[in-house]
């Protein structure tokens, strides 16, 4: 029987060797950094999913020198042998598998409170608990995720933002990929783990078509599933549309699905008047980073009966006799009840991740004076990871010759 | 903390409630044998997976008076929560959840050799080993596999069966679901739980374009890989090849692939000659029944290093530096790694199974005279388990009216 | 500008220049009749739709030294210049492109009391006027469709049949291919022309889910609409409802639908109660082999004004104010809009035409004695067919090597 | 029979009663402009595709009391009926369907030397020859295309850009839309009409991963063919690996493919060195603006023989013995062979362009001072006729409440 640290070992091994795009970033880095050491001896805080890949990433990092302090984005989704492996290697992990919501922000204000000199976040939940510290330690930063992004150009706007940060989502080898084709495999893959109900001839209703809403709708379709949208924005509406989705708002789709994944970034997409209307049986689920998606309280106050059905699935019976199943309590099913994006996908977030930080530290003193401290995603960093990416998926392209180059120049 | 047979309990209920199709059957049956108790302390033995599915079916046979003994269908794919709470409601249950091949094969001969008066089988094992008992107590019997229906067409050939046997999967509404709809999504779960790959860009070669191959195929496709399809039947291979999948021998497809999935009922469909052709970090599992699609020994042969890199994957160094992965040992990857074919799906086949067994007994006499033991798979059950599925599904159709009726007798 | 001759000519060209099948098989047969000259002399009577590929394979069988009077299966479907040219290589061919109903079975009526020595059909047409002629001329004969084998059935039963019929639609080598990758993508094809609108986001309803109905289902959902599928059969029902479309009886369709395509060989399908509920605009189609499955009648008596909108296009105005638009006055859009089967498919089904016209000479006095007079298919052509479509195809496939021989025998 | 006339008027209607989006946003802007009669008598010349739907634009541009002369965006694609239908309703048009090179670039010449008030082109060459004619007459101008846009940016920096622009193709409404899914269809269209041979198992190659690439990339999926895709963009490379799409150069894809379709906007994509590796047969089409991105003058060079087999389709026989066939001599076979994009694509079109031209006038003071020339889209304009879409196709969708709005400001 493995120790969860051999355990851990095993796995983080596992996801490195399906990460050659990162094993890339990490050679050119290690090239271009040759004798500067811009990343030794510097205090990390990270608030990241405790996985296989963020491990990747976070030996990484220590291998570069950092001391990193890492929290968990999300207080089911840690996973625990991983945690060992990391501690292991001197890396130090405030989280765990089932922490309490106390148990989490605890953990979070304590690497806020850090004076960390970097802060990679997943979310904007550190980036949040920094501001409020007053701390100036912070020399810059990151964020993974559109929710993330949004929320730091709050604190910009609020005046509290006082380092550079990069917002790694922003990248297009971030969201084109992670968004997309990442959460819509682990989405499914986290349906099948949860509940692991039949998709074929179910009614799947997605709300949000962003990128994350878009893979989730393309893999539940590719399952054999119907797949009805809603939507808040206009055109991702009539795109949706033309991809041969239905479109409706969520009161007239809440009679009709069988499953509703939220996509959304937003509170209370699926609420008590949905909840009222839903069929017997329904499932709901959230693919959001943050579980405010499902109105749970609602969902709760609903209910006259509640009980575990199986290890991620919660049964509401409600007044009206039918009953509804929420998924991982509304948290990201692909996280909690799968592993979240596979390691091919993460690699390309975290090689983003991985050369932001050091681009924040190489040109730490042009960026003082930028006017806007939620930078642009640097085009630099996104046209080298597509080329990384290229190698690393091994695939060859064309490129113009010399007359289609001049064409392009010409009218 | 709940106890293995709560904990399978709730798993049997949750399988229950996604089965209204077995319970219409079952309702069916009820009202039809009312009175009559032919099933009433009848001596079943019989050969699955140890499945919630299966309990559901287990319980329901039991609750018409049954004395039941159940094996497993696989040494790896049994649940013991579900074996515990079947022990609870007094079936006999020989079975656990990582059983040697001798605990195996000797449940299975106790459950030969225990004077059955009907068998339930899955891939044949059960009816081979009664079969060299000598024992003349069984009054019939079904069988669930394409590899079980081809065994028993042997045994009858050899003279050996000495009762008629329904051969399950024959049923249209067992075979054009369970074999694509539900290995198809099977497969994919058992993949995402036993590799965590992304399958989006991947080749994944899939041998057989049987209805499992078909299914396994469109799923693969579904989730952004690649397919090829590998043939030895000329007109499947036609099929494949106008469904958009590349279509080439193994020897070739060897080369290719990123994920080899087998669908044949064949032996040694991926062998030495093609492990040695792979590229480094191929995945290879199985989809079919029996182990013996994959070439176990000649990949250990070929080795020079092996060890577990994730619970059900195995890794091969071979002499050429490069690794191969193999899944589950080369079972079938949709049980031992997932949950098997979703509840949804094994209703069909167990509203079919309980039907056979019934029909067995309603027209023993007639069928003594039968010239062919393994009977054609009766139409009256066929049609019955559809329109209880149409029920079940809540689908509405159209029938045809008078002028109609006319028109199809009419030239 | 070319004559119609030669631009029928080129046609034709072009048409044998994507058929390698067939040409194996006219390459296969020459050699096997090799100086017998079966088909020498024989008069042959046809009933086709008057396209390029039916001119190749008259030309070949003219070639064979047959005497041959063909005739259109559809009053819309002939193309003249194709006509033009089959009567300069001395066929006699009555068909124009756009024939009055009399003309149409004028012709067929001529070619019937022709005294035919062998009859091709499609649609059964021919058959059905021969078998009232009393003449006892033929020796054989086959048909192209599922509604023609359907008819020779009747026939036969009611004693009708006088001469050995060869169902080529049951070739798996013709009914797998040409129904669904045939029909797939022509009805696309000829909705298109027609009609000329966007398919993507449109709902189509797809009256039928046979082979026909799958083809132009999977098509239409690659082009991005969403389908609904209506049934009478419960199973085909399921598996619409699997494949992830939305099943539903007519009545209701009638109101979603903006696109309707029949393909059933029923009567009637489209009808009066379901004009009355579409929406204003909805176009209705027939994919299916006859004019009979919308109810045009029914559709004129409710119109309150109609008119050409376009070339195969009706608009009719209801009384309600809603139009519908009926595409090619209710006849095959395949075919009358577009230019029916590409050759790729077409040479499947005209390869098992002519080796079946030959394997009801070649095995005319065996067949004298047969009971049934509407044939099994031969499986002997199906298994020649598959594997010239292999090469014709250059497709690769394995072959079980002698372990997995034996291992098919085993038990 | 219909005069060309008549015709043509038909033709327009059928389109017209397709584009309710182009309805509503020519009752916009009847109902903004009351009164003050912006469009009254205004000189407009339009380089734009003779096409039913460019009519139904150009007939309600005339409504609001504008001028128009009217010329061809390519030689080829001119449709003589609806030609005539716009002379008789008084529009100066100046095409017809198959125009040699000097009457197309005659006719454009002349267009750029009437001292046009506004322009509306395709591809930019209307602007390119107005700017070489000295005048300074014209007031505002839209284009259609992204190569237009391409070559109106080369102009300004030329400094001979003297007008603003409004870049239509950059309206989300316009490119999301018109290039992917109309694009993506019209493309199969022309390639059934020209070439009518089956798409499933073919190989097809699709240069350029642009919009436009993309949608004909997923309708040739649709329709069953496996897709290769070459690019010389590494980011869009990788998004057509994860779509499961082939990706390779274009020099190994020229072994494999059985259809090349460019989508590229460059010139010589596929050229000699291609040409002489194609498999005998291999199909080549082109789907961009110019057609400059298949080498014609190579092919013709390579060829020994040349020859028309069928009216869109030239063959060349080349040394090697293996032929090529080109479609529409390498003009875009969208247009070409088929009807372009389908009315409910257009319409969006043209709504942006109604609506770009009236933002023209009614901002020209402002547009004056505006620092640049080719301006960004208006993103009012985008707004409004993603509301008018919506109404058009009748979609209903969610919009945000209260506490929503509120948690979309904090953080």
């Amino acid at each position: 029987m493995a120790s969860p640290e051999e355990s851990g070992q095993l796995s983080v091994e596992w996801a490195r060797s399906h990460m050659p795009v990162f094993a890339l970033a990490e050679k050119y880095l290690r090239k271009k950094d040759d004798g500067r050491n811009l990343f030794q001896d510097l205090r990390l805080a990270s608030c990241l999913h405790v996985s296989k890949e963020t491990a990747v990433f976070v030996e990484s990092l220590k291998s570069f020198g950092m001391n990193i302090h890492l929290v968990a984005a999300n207080p089911l989704s840690s996973q625990d042998d991983v945690a060992s492996f990391l501690r292991s290697i001197g890396v130090s992990v405030s989280a765990k598998s089932n922490e309490s919501i106390d148990e989490y922000t605890s953990s979070i204000n304590s690497a806020a409170e850090s004076n960390p000199e970097m802060i990679v976040d997943d979310g904007g939940e550190l980036h949040v608990a920094y501001s409020q510290t007053g701390s100036l330690s912070c020399r810059g930063g990151t964020d993974e995720t559109t929710s993330g992004t949004f929320r730091l150009k709050a604190i910009e706007k609020a005046g509290k933002l006082t380092y550079p940060v990069i917002p790694v989502n922003d990248a297009e080898t971030k969201h084109l990929f992670d968004n997309k084709y990442g959460s819509g495999q682990s989405a499914i893959d986290g349906l099948f783990r949860a509940a692991g109900l039949l998709l074929s001839g179910k009614c799947v209703v997605v709300a949000g078509y962003g990128w994350v809403g878009r893979g989730v709708a393309l893999r539940s379709r590719g399952m054999g599933s119907r797949v009805v949208v809603t939507e808040v924005d206009g055109r991702k509406a009539l795109e949706a549309h033309l991809d041969g989705f239905q479109v409706m708002p969520m009161m007239k789709a809440a009679e009709l699905g069988d499953i509703f994944l939220t996509c959304t970034g937003q509170i209370d997409v699926v609420r008590s008047e949905h909840f009222a209307r839903m069929k017997d049986g329904a499932i709901v689920g959230n693919v959001g980073h943050f579980d405010t998606e499902i109105d749970v309280s609602g969902l709760n106050r609903l209910a006259i009966k509640t009980g575990q059905s199986r290890r991620n699935v919660t049964r509401f019976e409600l007044e009206n006799k039918k009953s509804i199943y929420l998924l991982c309590q509304g948290r990201v099913v692909n996280l909690v009840a799968a592993e979240g994006h596979p390691p091919e996908i993460m690699q390309l977030s975290f090689a983003n991740q991985l050369l932001s930080l050091y681009y924040l530290l190489d040109h730490e003193s042009e960026l003082r004076d930028s006017k806007s401290r939620v930078l642009e995603f640097p085009q630099e960093i996104d046209a080298l990871v597509t080329n990384l990416a290229l190698e690393g998926f091994d695939l060859k392209i064309d490129s113009l010759n010399s007359s289609q180059k001049e064409y392009a120049q010409s009218y």
